[in-house]
């Protein structure tokens, strides 16, 4: 019988195809980037969240190579704890690498897998031919991955834009993905995150046109920009603005500091001589010598943004004389945090500018006909839209049929979902385990991180109240029962009242049970929880802690 | 001594000047206004927000009267505990205090203090003289009130809009504001919503139109809409659609229910006879006959929307035949449920139609215009922005000096803020005690409701750990301690290591200390911090619980 080639989506939680695809052919398997989600206020109390790797830790020895399209967070977080697990090379360009080697060195894991690829570059790995395609995206280094397989080309677009006029020149490689749909495309997984959005997405050039009219009118004021840290070509703007404008700059916030030093590294920002200066030196600048930039874009709790606009910042103590430019769009979930960070840098006195008052970010995802300039393209014969919430996914897929592909040729992936190819085509198998992996302190899995989530969210609602009985040998309390509350909102009387009604519960248990702890422990719930209800309308988390002496 | 008026500022949470102001003058309170607002991820398990009436009850004799503006919660949603506190006459519109009947029912609060006032019709109390103006806005019945004092004009503009063409052909009363305006204000109070919003806010009846051209593309579909259910004017356009398309009507929701009994009785909404069906017969329609008027614009977790989208609403099934149309915006924070809501609605195949995609919205705020042109008619001496974040309400104040009102005569309100005038003009004087107090079963006022809150915060983010021991007369465990955990993130050695070092720091207690329980307690709750930090990167809460028998 013929062998199947498996595509394999692993990863996601908001948004579906992302963080993760394996595929698999016979004894081998690659994986297509490991990264991780954020967490949601369903989350609370998680860091992080990475795919689920038991389908590939069952199928360990053939776990073969890891390619990365670029390095943001959601494509490269999860490969300290991959390359954990699984002792294979690693492929990506060296910005993608440079970001993923500060990661490997935070969790102590060796760089030794790493390998850099440059753009046109195929690289091997048993019947598989990965070939690494330059695509526009919010971070330098972002690459299309077209996988040549037994089966045909499964071509990986990664996120990626089509922008005309890109600040380092290097055009999204159409003419590449001409000739690749020229030679056949079997199948094709899209970025369908803008799918919403009508027309071509703006230049990421044209943010910095935006942006020097707003250095032009506030040469008096300081101006604080905050941006996504990862972004070097927003950065490399605002290098240039600085140096037209005469300013000087200082970098807030440890993930800036970063990733400008990485950039730096790798010529993908060039900067002239001393124009950076110490954070410890931003006194000694006139408000309009200086640019800070800052991390905290998204009203993090943590960031240098949000610590200076409550005034816990100490090194840049925001006043009247402060242009804050948040050049960034706001993730969605963010928007009440980030609301906060405006209010209370006006506050401040702060003058605000974000991108709903002036044009201050672009985003680094194709709009509706970048979409279909590559179905154009690469022409492929079979399609999943990845990288979107669900809405988003139907949405590029029925662009996909005003492209010309197929309606039965269409495939909404979901956790899990596994596409067998064979000589007959593509079509569904049966999926596979996958999905969330909560990162805190510790791994859980789906099953006890539900658990533990599902408690943590109980307890948020109405808190918990506790119940310690002490009982002798003849079922009766020994001392009166202790009952301690948390985050539940009583009156003084609930002591006292809980006791009565715990007394009640266990006189009536007394009559026509065996006594044992279980029906104790059920009972005291049972009428602790009825009791709280009626009286305060609350359904604290109650555990009974039963103990016989 | 002359005496002073006093305007303060007595709620707000997010938003600042909305939900009741008091007016005071010698021995005499009037109130505009006894509004709630929405939890937030900030206050789980909140079921609402009401004013702090402290102030208020320190003068509880001086309270006189509340005026209401309009019938929305977060300006009504506080009358039931304020009629428990205050017996007072309440004042408002037919609309508004039918929204108010409804309350003071479920609240079981008589509705004799309820007197309706005409737009127009000025009302006495003491000093004080209240005109009711009719405003455009997102329901019928809104007012501005017109309220004369010994020291000027307070005009209170409410919520508001200038609509040109509103649905029941009642114009904004500009002539009376010019009026009011030519005769003299002392201090308007005007609502900055919309305030980041350029030029003129569009007419609701440019929304009717949009739908329109939805319905004709839409012939076969069954058409679910929803949106806020107080919104008789876009209610009363579905209507006219329904009629025009020969469809019926459902409803779906107990407050869509409530509020089209109320614009009906009122004669606010007018529907031809029989155009209402039940919804028990929703299945007798084919899909292009009925028009489903659902609650849960904001994607709210019980509401019949949300219910439906994940197929737990047994009357409406929704499918391939259904076009859901979202004709609200999101209230900020509310995104990502709205988000859930139509990737669920997706999934079960339905075409869905929000106001990202199409124009179906239009807010009941004025824009930018709109306030330029309240402060021509009004011409106020003072000026304090309300309602409205601060970064909103500070940019309101720039547009009222660009229209002409000295910087110095703006107030930017805060919680507890008391504006004094007297015949030198306006000042501020000492905050009184406002703020938020949580309903939830009880209320809490500020002090206890955030101490219930950050246990609450606190449990949700690594849940808690209890550790009873039962100590001896020497001090010893008696038994094993027992240890219970909810909601952390821990493996299988958790309760045997959390014995062993709660041992531990027994034993290291027993040398140095003489043994009370309260020392016992501190040491178990930092050993237990300690190791759990250490090993599991955690901080939950810690409940000691010593029992010596």
């Amino acid at each position: 019988m013929a062998k199947t080639l498996k595509v394999i989506f692993l990863g996601g939680v908001d948004e579906i195809g992302k963080n993760m695809t394996a595929i698999e052919y016979s004894d081998r398997i690659v994986v297509v980037d490991a990264g991780m989600s954020f967490p949601t206020d369903d989350t609370p109390g998680i860091d992080y969240i990475i795919p689920d790797f038991a389908y590939l830790k069952s199928n360990a020895e053939k776990v073969k190579a890891l390619f990365l399209t670029h390095g943001h967070e959601d494509h490269i977080g999860a490969v300290p704890h991959f390359l954990e697990e699984f002792d294979v090379p690693v492929y990506g360009t060296a910005m993608t690498l440079a970001a993923v080697s500060y990661k490997l060195d935070e969790h102590g894991v060796s760089r030794d897998k790493l390998h850099t690829v440059e753009y046109g570059e195929k690289v091997t790995s048993g019947v598989f031919t990965a070939e690494f395609v330059k695509v526009c995206h919010s971070i330098a280094g972002a690459a299309a991955i077209s996988l040549s397989t037994p089966k045909g080309v499964v071509f990986f677009t990664g996120d990626y834009k089509v922008d005309l006029s890109p600040i380092d020149g290097k055009l999204t490689d159409l003419a590449r993905m001409a000739e690749i749909g020229a030679s056949g495309v079997k199948l094709l997984l899209a970025d369908s995150t803008n799918v919403e959005e009508k027309g071509h997405s703006k230049s990421e050039s044209s943010v910095g046109a935006s942006l020097d009219v707003i250095f032009s009118n506030h040469c008096e004021k300081r101006i604080i920009i905050t941006t996504f840290s990862s972004h070097n070509y927003r950065l490399q703007q605002i290098v240039w603005l600085a140096e037209k404008y005469g300013r000087k700059i200082a970098l807030s916030g440890k993930s800036m500091r970063k990733f400008l030093d990485i950039s730096l590294k790798l010529g993908e920002i060039k900067a002239p001589e001393g124009i950076f200066i110490d954070q410890g030196d931003i006194k000694k600048y006139e408000p309009g010598a200086l640019v800070i930039i800052s991390a905290g874009s998204q009203g993090e709790p943590m960031s240098a943004l949000t610590r200076m606009s409550v005034g816990e910042y100490s090194k840049v103590k925001i006043g009247q004389d402060d242009l804050v430019v948040l050049s960034a769009s706001p993730i969605p979930g963010n928007e009440r945090l980030i609301n906060r960070l405006i209010n209370n840098l006006y506050r401040l006195g702060a003058e605000v500018i974000n991108d709903d008052m002036d044009y201050v970010h672009s985003s680094g995802h194709a709009h509706q006909e970048e979409m279909k300039l590559l179905f154009g393209l690469l022409k492929p014969e079979y399609f999943v839209p990845v990288h979107g919430e669900y809405r988003h996914l139907k949405k590029h897929a029925e662009i996909a049929v005003q492209s010309g592909i197929p309606k039965e040729n269409i495939f909404i992936p979901e956790i899990g979902m596994t596409i067998g190819i064979s000589e007959t085509g593509c079509k569904r198998l049966d999926n596979v385990q996958g999905g969330a992996v909560y990162a805190d302190g510790m791994l859980l899995n789906g099953i006890s991180g539900n658990s533990v989530l599902r408690d943590r969210k109980s307890l948020s609602d109405s808190g918990l109240v506790i119940a310690l009985l002490i009982l002798n040998r003849r079922g009766e309390l020994a001392i009166p029962a202790d009952i301690t509350a948390r985050g539940l909102s009583a009156d003084e009387g609930f002591v006292d009242e809980a006791r009565g009604q715990i007394s009640v519960a266990l006189a009536a248990l007394d009559l026509d049970s065996d006594g044992t702890s279980i029906d104790v422990k059920a009972e005291v719930k049972r009428a602790l929880k009825r009791y709280i209800a009626n009286k305060y309308k609350q359904y604290p988390m109650i555990i009974p802690i039963i103990i016989e002496v």
